[in-house]
């Protein structure tokens, strides 16, 4: 009689088992299926077919991305801006260069970066590893006078002559300033930060709460996703700042800055910008590209006005925000500090 | 005395001109200054650095395109589904191919295209240079079983052999499937139709009419403007068709087209589709990427559901409708016919 027991209950266990995963594989729940539809589905790696992810050329960026011999008097590194301790910003308006000036637009993250259709609030650099070009040699930044002085100093710290030779193994005189950019790029495109959000997208119904889902519902209604869309909720488009009214009379920004229109030239790319990923967005204020917002309620707000041409009221900002702090992954521990190098 | 009237006359109209050019130049209307702001302006011709144009180029270019010799069975030519003396359409759902087979997309039409941002519904060709060689080799469309064999019959026909020399007159084997894209390429990018919204924006506020002008504030406080900006209302950029709920459900469409994610793969894209321009839209139905719906309100009416989460009201349809058809151009009358070639 106790083996029937134990046999009937074994048979029950496995059946409910067999429930749940029935149950997780015919998910159709209205709000995951639009979001899935949405967002898609977040990859573990951005990859490059034109800059193969390797372990060493990954660990040498992250070398590179941590060093500050890449600023010209040595006072900061990508990692002092784009700090890997808080979620790759340094929560500054704009950021100090290496004379301790300040830049004109916010730092964006570099977590999820690699993503995005192009780099820069203005999208002039078209992947990561142009974008890391770009710092070293701005004057206001990093401030390197050019890149032979660049390449000089990296050939002089011997544990860079072995990491560079084993990240870029074919190559005769492999430390030069393209093979910087790419193992930074390479390390960036492993900086990539899931969140409970993904367990939702991937099927796990339970992942977020009601106040999450009901945010989510309502990121989805207002209109927010016809720019945040995609696995990065936004990084996929350019859109004006300001369709409805001009955007520094809501952000009361200190100067307009006219944004794609800079580098393109073309009258209808005034005050346009990359639409930027609403990832780790609690962690990563003040908003905006110049930083003109701390509050993420606010935040939202600005947008409702001057996107979607609505006051989104004080109860859907909350449930926006709720969601939005869904969007919160983590970076691996082991890429938030620099690896040991030989000097 | 006489003389003395003559004078007065000549300064009163002198200063009626400069009152009126300072009245243009001192345009502050506030619908004015919005759209300008959004759509920018027109160019007379999009420029292309890696193909210039030349006047030899677009008359080989337009030879081309209305040249029924670059499909199989010589049935038809880039005019027959890009008919330009119906707005650069043929009307039809899908277009039938050499063989009268249908295709699976309604065929855009070629005005203006040369300003997107990428060419055909999912943005596979990245200019209309690189756009010109697809349908050729197409076997639902032109159905050529190969370049060489396109080349071979271009070669054949005498005037060709001088229009090419002509158009590029430092090449030594200048007919070729390149070359042949590049000059329909040159072709398309002559055309542009500016129309009586161009006026205003170009400062004219008399060029729209009361109902016009209502239309256009419409359009905008919708947020119609969100997808379709840009001097060509559209063109900029890809979106998903149906944020609020499955497209198909609104058109009917008889079949769901994947859209990108038939070309990325990526789940995201599932359903995107490059933002048509609104240019001549009145002429070129039926409307969306499989030309499910011929009527241009119920189009809007679409829109406003699929994409604003909205129902517009059959005023609003109106009054969009009404601004909608005053982006209706002109196609330069010399380039609606296939110029005359040596055989």
């Amino acid at each position: 009689m106790k083996k029937m027991v134990l046999i009937f209950t074994l048979i029950l266990i496995l059946a409910l088992a067999c429930k749940q995963n029935t149950d997780k594989a015919q998910v159709k729940d209205a709000l995951h299926e639009k979001a899935t539809a949405i967002f898609g589905s977040l990859d573990p790696v951005a990859e490059n077919l034109n800059n193969p992810i390797t372990d060493a050329k990954v660990i040498l960026g992250q070398a590179l991305f941590f060093d500050k011999r890449l600023s010209k008097e040595q006072n900061i590194s990508c990692n002092s801006c784009h700090n890997l301790n808080t979620y790759g910003v340094d929560n500054m308006k704009t950021s100090p260069g290496d004379d301790g000036t300040l830049g004109d637009r916010n730092s964006p993250t570099v977590l999820n970066a690699a993503f995005h259709i192009a780099q820069f609030w203005d999208g002039r650099a078209h992947d990561v590893e142009e974008q890391a070009g770009g710092p070293v040699l701005n004057p206001v930044e990093m401030a390197m006078p050019n890149e032979k002085i660049v390449v000089e100093r990296l050939t002089k710290v011997s544990g860079y002559k072995e990491m560079f030779a084993k990240a870029f193994p074919d190559e005769k005189d492999p430390i030069n300033y393209s093979n910087m950019t790419k193992a930074i790029g390479a390390f960036e495109r492993k900086l990539i930060t899931p969140s409970k959000f993904d367990n939702f997208l991937n099927g796990d119904l339970q992942a977020l709460s009601e106040e999450e889902k009901s945010g989510l519902q309502t990121f989805m209604d207002k209109g927010c996703i016809t720019c945040h869309s995609g696995p990065l909720l936004g990084g996929t488009m350019f859109q004006k700042f300001g369709l409805f009214g001009n955007y520094w009379e809501y952000t009361q920004s200190k100067t307009v800055d006219e944004g794609k229109f800079k580098v393109s030239g073309v009258e209808s790319d005034k005050y346009v910008f990359k639409v930027p990923s609403l990832r780790n967005i609690e962690k990563t204020y003040p908003y905006f590209h110049d930083g003109s917002i701390n509050d993420l309620h606010e935040s939202i707000s600005v947008m409702g006005k001057t996107q979607l041409n609505q006051d989104i009221n004080s109860e859907d900002l909350d449930k926006i925000a709720v969601f939005l702090k869904a969007l919160t992954g983590e970076v691996p521990e082991a890429y938030t500090k620099a690896p040991e190098i030989s000097m």
